[in-house]
């Protein structure tokens, strides 16, 4: 079925559908349906483009980019420790999910219930069975580690989201651990997602990243989008043993990675002044977005661990069918896009996601929300 | 077998592999091994992202670019005369050209011999067979019409260069009509891949692109990193009967075309003033690097009808084994790059292509072209 609400083309943050859908223009909205760092991009990284842009020629239009983005993996190694020949660099992490893909042939595809649209998207544009691990409510949207260990062996390429997208959730680090065990054992290719890792505050201590060589099958993705606040820029990066990345690179098209992405990431990974002002920005905001959101009357939040909350509204008075989308429409016409992730399998028309974002921008959804939930008017 | 040269990632201007291969820095080159506008990118285009990149919050950056580049669209519908629902855009031509194999799904893949090395690529990933169709120096490097016919007949997808790569050379508008006509009998899937033809003068009046509602079976590639000079970038786009371009979008990765190529595409379409100095610039330069390229010694030159000429090194004392490594060897060293063509099938190690640059970087590339020949050294 196609879909016709705002995410349409599968995702949040699409200004120019909603632009269209609630009659005003695509700059019209304070969007927190896109999960991106409000304090982003690093003025270290404009100055950079920049500067690249004012290069007599601009060689960074005029010169094809490097084809496999040498400096910025070198950047990378020594950002993180992990060998160059084991990353791959992709035009956001939505190509590397597609490539993984393509490197590994999969019949079944496994992925949690919700989780990221493009697991099932990737599956799903070559004719392949997905099979959902479903997390439910109840459950506090977390595996249940033998279903976990049996889903693993039940597929050939196997996602998990760390955190998870929409629920902001972690994978425990012993279940992360037993899983990409569980899929070694298996020959499944687990893929673990950690776009959004950058904004758990130890969460590098909590990524299998130092561990992959004894992983051969688990591969993980990272994304420079969402920290850095580049989505418009497309950047994102891999790791996993050579061989993949070998296999991977294979089959990605040529000059994939624009150059001005490659020299924004370099500057983004030294600019350590931003990381620390985003880490306390969110530390703060995250708990004042998490208390005021569950003082809405009838909201049950979901703990997520980073920049967006997964919300369910419930019935009665602020569930029932279409409250979602209602929602959205209610407050895209006040000039406030959120995710209807009634979209997302596993999620029904109770939830939407929305991301943190500066004080006023919150202090602003907030009101807007309890005056539309307080009006009824959505139901 | 894996390629060793400067072109191991399959393509002309690897500025880094040749840096690394000859010991020099990335920048250190005069790259006539990329078919790059020198006169590109427009001020107007740079001027814009310079403007993008000052507006508070880089939102530029900070935003998702629209999944479906409407406004984007929306300029080439007006500028060429074409629907909407007939255009799609791509991370560079090569997206396009890959995401075109996926849509057709074929067996059996054409291209002729030789010709742009990605029309293999993306067959060989997907294990297709491929179909060249040979067009040898005797012919003139044009494709017999009966044969052409046949091999049309005998493929799913077949691709054509139009001009080609690298031989520069136009198809005849009369034997682009049947190809279509032939390809729609046939069922055949006909690309008519017209990367370059913005370099043809009469370019337009010789394309297909105001008759593909005739040809539901034939797709148009455009580019738009040649002539704007943006292969940094990234940026192409194409035309076709609506159901294919809704069948190649359902296929594409999300936000695949970043938000700055984009923009940059509007506005590359609406500087008229950089399109005719880029014409009155390539009328008088191809002609002086006709002349003098004719006058080499034993060299014999493909009269390509765009930016960039297909040179024959002949034996003796010219050609031989491995001249053209040898030769981009010698001027690599002197910090010029040229395309060493005998990695394009139908070609061997007589073959280098090199692009029409500025007058001044033109005589420096003649001198030491006559320098390293006279010598005889790469012999």
């Amino acid at each position: 079925m196609p879909l016709t609400g705002v995410e349409r083309y599968g995702h949040g943050g699409d200004r120019w559908t909603a632009g269209e859908m609630f009659g005003r223009g695509a700059d019209a909205f304070v969007d927190f349906s896109a999960n991106i760092n409000p304090l982003g991009p690093p003025d270290s990284v404009v100055r950079v483009l920049q500067e690249a842009l004012e290069d007599k020629g601009a060689p960074v239009l005029a010169r094809y980019p490097d084809p496999r983005a040498r400096s910025l993996k070198r950047a990378l190694a020594n950002r993180y420790g992990v060998p160059e020949e084991c990353l791959m660099i992709g035009n956001g992490g939505a190509e590397l999910i597609d490539l993984v893909n393509a490197a590994v042939r999969p019949s079944r595809v496994g992925a949690t219930a919700p989780s990221f649209a493009e697991y099932e998207a990737s599956a799903r544009k070559r004719g392949q069975e997905i099979v959902y691990l479903p997390t439910g409510e109840k459950e506090g949207f977390q595996p249940e580690p033998e279903a976990l260990s049996k889903w693993i062996r039940s597929v050939d390429l196997a996602y998990l989201g760390h955190p998870n997208n929409p629920t902001g959730l972690t994978v425990p680090y012993g279940q992360l651990l037993a899983a990409a065990e569980e899929a070694a054992v298996a020959g499944t290719v687990l893929v673990v997602d950690e776009a959004f890792l950058d904004f758990v505050s130890d969460g590098e201590a909590r990524s299998l990243l130092s561990r992959l060589a004894d992983f051969p099958t688990t591969l993980l993705l990272r994304s420079m989008t969402k920290f850095y606040a580049l989505p418009g820029l497309r950047l994102g990066w891999g790791a996993a043993h050579p061989d993949w990345i070998r296999r991977i690179e294979e089959l990605q098209i040529p000059w994939s990675v624009n150059g001005l992405a490659q020299i924004a990431g370099e500057a983004a990974l030294s600019d350590g002044a931003f990381e620390n002002v985003t880490r306390r920005w969110l530390a703060v905001e995250r708990c004042f977005m998490m208390e005021r959101l569950r003082e809405l009357p009838g909201a049950l939040l979901v703990p997520g661990e980073v920049n967006y909350f997964l919300l369910k509204l419930e019935a009665p008075p602020l569930g029932g069918t279409g409250a979602s989308r209602r929602l959205q429409q209610a407050l895209g016409e006040r000039g406030i896009l959120i995710r209807d992730c009634s979209t997302y399998p596993g999620l029904d028309d109770a939830y939407i996601r929305v991301a943190v974002r500066s004080r006023e921008e919150n202090v602003h959804l907030l009101q807007k929300l309890g005056e539309v939930l307080g009006k009824g008017e959505i139901f």
